[in-house]
């Protein structure tokens, strides 16, 4: 109900679809959400896709980047957002939670609950947070080959975008590697390639880039390497940027600094001003839609004073069937 | 992947929808199912459509039929059941877990986890199951149609189907009163009308379906009134008769009987004949189709002795690229 | 609250811990469940001990024996068989999930969930049935050894049984690599070793057991061998038999039974006699306990007829304090 | 594990538990959290207790505060929220999500999943969000009173604490309506008052406080009236201080300013300094014992280019046996 008639109208009036937004001339961008409030915001704000980050997901649900979460818990986590937003919202699969059956599986509960496409990369289950430690080992190229093809037939909507993601750099291997991955799984049927780095620079990213002449849409996650403009990403026909983490991270921080300063000034008066208003969180989360069903739907309540209902009742009623 | 090309293979050719079930000039039957092996069974079985009920689901869950099961327990276990089943749906949605805002959510909900329509008593939350003790009172009318209304407004799919359940003569209530229910809820928007007794004969439910004229289709669940022949249902032009919980009571006497035998035999040899055979399973559930996708998508396996795969690698690798 | 008043009036009036039925000098029995029902009708059959099978919560929920279902759904199922018995409860883990990390999270969500136990083989994740096909290669040793560590290091509680099962046989090992592999299992923390074979005679079984030599207690899951008398596990001081998946294919069996002959009759009539009743079911989940406890808590609803009350409100009310 | 050995090392050194902080002479404070992520930082930050709210679990969850989120839903949350904090908490459970039933099965299960204590408020479910509209109706004190015993009856622990909550003064009742039900609802069993208002001052509070005579631990929510210092609860003898939505509010507030700002600057160079490292959110989460346990537990991997382990194997392996 509030997918169409509510949410909706706070977000921007076109709809985008994630398979439109791949294969844009124009350089998109998705940002990351962990939860249905953090979707919400982003929606509203503007942004026209959603990264369903694995690590944030995780985080909101205290369990580490380490395929701790159940890939149900995900799911569950994926439809709460696709519930309250109408952009579309690219899931990080992880590596896919398992072999290419346990990858399928999931990327047909991802569609079912809302998801626009899954993401997984060439690791093997479980996996690590590519920013922590050095027990990077890749996937088998066939294997993962296998993973790739398995969602691609078994998801019935060609619309549902199969990314698949690389981590040969972050596991130290050379753009040989890399690309001649990034060939096999666009054979294997991804629909676009998401090349990650953990360096500061973006330079063996754009590397990437020059080398694979846009074969198919490329996906980068610039965490790292932040500082380079966007500018060179375009100037690279990079397809999609993944602004990956940063409203968790947000969050954390604005929920670290309202804390101390509540612990320190046993009062919240001092941090209102810094809060969003309830009324903030009331829009985002369509209660007006909410007040206007319940006076459509439901029978005015009697006056507890004086016993008489405010108003008519709004429904065809049996006393005429009797 | 399974619910196209493995189940339903074992499943009848044609394919039904519940609106046609509804609908159709036959008299229609649908089977109880509480669990996904319950679907599968009464699927292979030759059934048209299930009915997901509550009693049986709560009963799976160790919960009693009171609403102690949350309504996403039960979405989750029609989603199990959808996934392994061609055959519609009808989930027993009791009163709609609390108000109108709730039946519409959980309506949306129960579409998008695959069922074919959902079913809502005039009762209010928590309910209580029929057949137990004498605590049954009405919703009011009003309310009750908001919750129809509000479900009809809500649920974008045409043909998911909406069944309003009066409880009216099981609250001890007239036919006239069952009648005036009947005919406000099809006027708020129910597109069939289940009407529920607990008598041991079938009078009280062919004179209410002689009177009703048929304006809705009419649903019965002659759990009680189990002796009544079904051409007694077919002259009185009723739509579909619900078999409500005998999977589930089947299940519990045969566990029983060989729970007590492998007890007092302190052995499995004697009741092997009398259970099914786990390829029975296997087939069920579609393992077949597994071990063909592992052919498909996962490498050969080196032997363990030779350290060779058995056959050759079945996707485009990398080595091209290099 | 069922827990401890209602279910377990129907159940033996002794209490069974799950370490004491591995460690007593007679010979024990875990019967499979399922599902809160099967659990519930175990316990009060008179089995002492159940065992939550992966093969069946798997087919009950509609997916196969490769962990397709997740760690959660496992969890969840656990707790639903917990809540209605009093009987411990050993939990077949699988392969634990994925590494040592998944494994040990797994072992104490299933004690937060009321499991007395849980039992991992030595296969990788995601695992196929022990039953099913010829892919069952072994994990390496050092690498399940600490899987079992990391669960007994993680674990509180000293009575939570951790069973290490090795799949040495079924993968075609031999029995000394069988032995070596118990004897590292029980070196890294197993507390009893379940030693499996789809052989369908108990020879490398009792070959197995007498090698052993009873370091640790012996469990054994006599699913193929079905023809050997038990006295012989006696003999050879076998600790524990589990009859890994008999109720549910005793469901499976009685489900088609009874679906296939309300098919034929377009009748429920004959099948009568051969199901449970409701009450029956009623009785094995507490409805009982809820109408006493209504009677205690429920204000008395007003009679709808005459508006009166039909008995006194039975808490201190607030009028003596106005 | 973590609840153990890791994260706790970041909290104070006192244990504090739910019951001590409400009967304590110190004015104890509550924080709100909504997810794991929040109740790790707020524990961090100092906080001795959680308040698991209501509006912000189900915010986060993109449902309204009307009982969208079922109670399994809640009660998921909060398992995650005790998994990763040491401090109580103090879960906000709404009207009781239906009848005495519903509401003693809510407790059990908040137990079994780590919560402190439970807070139920006299409304009917579904409920409406305290500061929403008008339709704010009392539940009957019988009735109300009969959730409380059935709470108190059910749960075993008997640190377990209840608190009632009562909406009489948020519905227009008077003070002694108030203080009528805060005495009944001590009859009948809760460890502690919350009396709730939406004035922007604390002046009805503080009556009621002097009127209640600290007959049992009183605890407000100064949402509304939150520029009264609390040197005033302190003089009027209150027990707790919930902050109730301060981190959700504040979690929003931040996302919306990131978010506004990552799109317009196509940048996240500018707010790196805003929001919190990722070294940070690992740190919260206990990254530090993975990696430890990994080195504990895992074997090492052969190095990808030598193919020789990189340390010893840390555990009693299978061939000395053999």
């Amino acid at each position: 109900m509030r997918k169409n008639d509510v949410l909706h109208s706070g977000e921007p009036g076109e709809t985008w679809k994630l398979v439109d937004l791949i294969h844009s001339n124009e350089l998109s961008f998705l940002m990351e959400a962990h939860d249905a409030l953090s979707a919400a915001v982003a929606a509203r704000s503007g942004f026209r896709g959603l990264w369903a980050s694995g690590l944030s997901i995780s985080s909101s649900l205290g369990f580490r980047d380490a395929n701790e979460a159940s890939w149900t818990q995900i799911a569950d986590a994926v439809e709460r957002m696709a519930d309250v937003t109408s952009i579309p919202i690219l899931v990080d699969g992880d590596s896919g939670f398992g072999n290419f059956n346990n990858a399928r599986l999931v990327a047909l509960k991802l569609l079912q609950r809302g998801a626009a496409g899954v993401c997984i990369e060439d690791k093997v289950f479980p996996k690590t947070n590519s920013f922590v430690g050095d027990r990077h080992h890749l996937a088998d190229v066939t294997e993962f080959c296998g993973r790739l093809a398995a969602i691609k037939d078994a998801v019935p909507d060609q619309a549902f975008v199969l990314v698949a993601r690389t981590e040969a750099l972050i596991a130290g291997h050379s753009q040989d590697e890399a690309l001649a991955r990034a060939h096999a799984y666009a054979d294997a049927g991804a629909d676009a390639i998401l090349i990650h780095s953990r360096k500061s620079s973006a330079e063996e990213i754009l590397a990437f880039a020059g080398a694979w002449q846009n074969r198919r849409p490329l996906v980068i996650v610039p965490t790292k390497y932040h500082r380079t403009p966007v500018s060179e990403y375009r100037d690279a026909s990079i397809s999609t940027v993944i602004w990956a983490n940063h409203s968790m991270r947000a969050a954390v921080a604005a929920m670290r600094a309202v804390c101390g300063r509540i612990l320190r000034e046993e009062s919240i008066a001092g941090i209102e001003p810094d809060v969003a208003t309830l009324d903030e969180v009331f829009g985002l989360l369509g209660y007006d839609e909410l007040a206007v069903a319940e006076d459509r739907y439901l029978p005015a309540a009697p006056d507890p004073r004086t016993g008489s209902p405010a108003r008519p009742r709004p429904y065809p009623d049996a006393e005429r069937w009797r």
